[in-house]
């Protein structure tokens, strides 16, 4: 459930949102870290930066719809809205190096 | 000439940095705009934005390795150094749709 946790809507991604949301390092690593998860609880992530710095910068993930946040229980799970991103913004994930591994594809 | 504006090498471009610079919309416009010019003098940009904001987001640009400023006289040309972009990260100008129109290709 993510009933408390807003997402803009595929047709309302905004490319400069988009490219602004992947203009720092941590969330551009974030991302490409999301690539081959399902999803990723943030309780298990690992970055350099504060815990209210992460949250922050996850929060600008989401709002960009790059990202999505579930919440179960007391934890928030992310993951990469892949399909969403291809659909609207072609080819910008293979730029950015956040691309799926040739083995979790289908055979 | 240009010996008095800064240009970082091709070897130095930052891909965070790139989106930075691609993610104010009169920015992006302006990439667009100079993906079917050889180059574009100053004076002749017509943006809904104030001169010095212009400046600003030339500044920006440039700075970020996206384009070429020439100073001919007291005019400033721009172009955007669509090779070295393309080598660096390849498939981005597509992505952001600052293609070179077909026609400008040699047959």
């Amino acid at each position: 459930m993510s009933a408390d946790v807003e997402h803009p809507r595929t047709a309302d991604l905004q490319l400069e949102r988009v490219l602004h949301a992947l203009s720092d390092p941590i969330r551009l690593q974030i991302v490409r870290n999301l690539a081959n998860c399902e999803s990723l609880a943030c309780g298990a992530m690992d970055y350099p930066v504060a815990k209210s710095t992460l949250s922050h910068h996850l929060r600008v993930l989401r709002l960009s719809g790059l990202t999505h946040t579930d919440i179960v229980g007391t934890q928030r799970f992310i993951s990469l809205r892949h399909d969403d991103i291809e659909n609207r913004f072609p080819g910008l994930l293979a730029v950015i190096g956040a691309v799926r591994d040739p083995q979790h594809s289908a055979h």
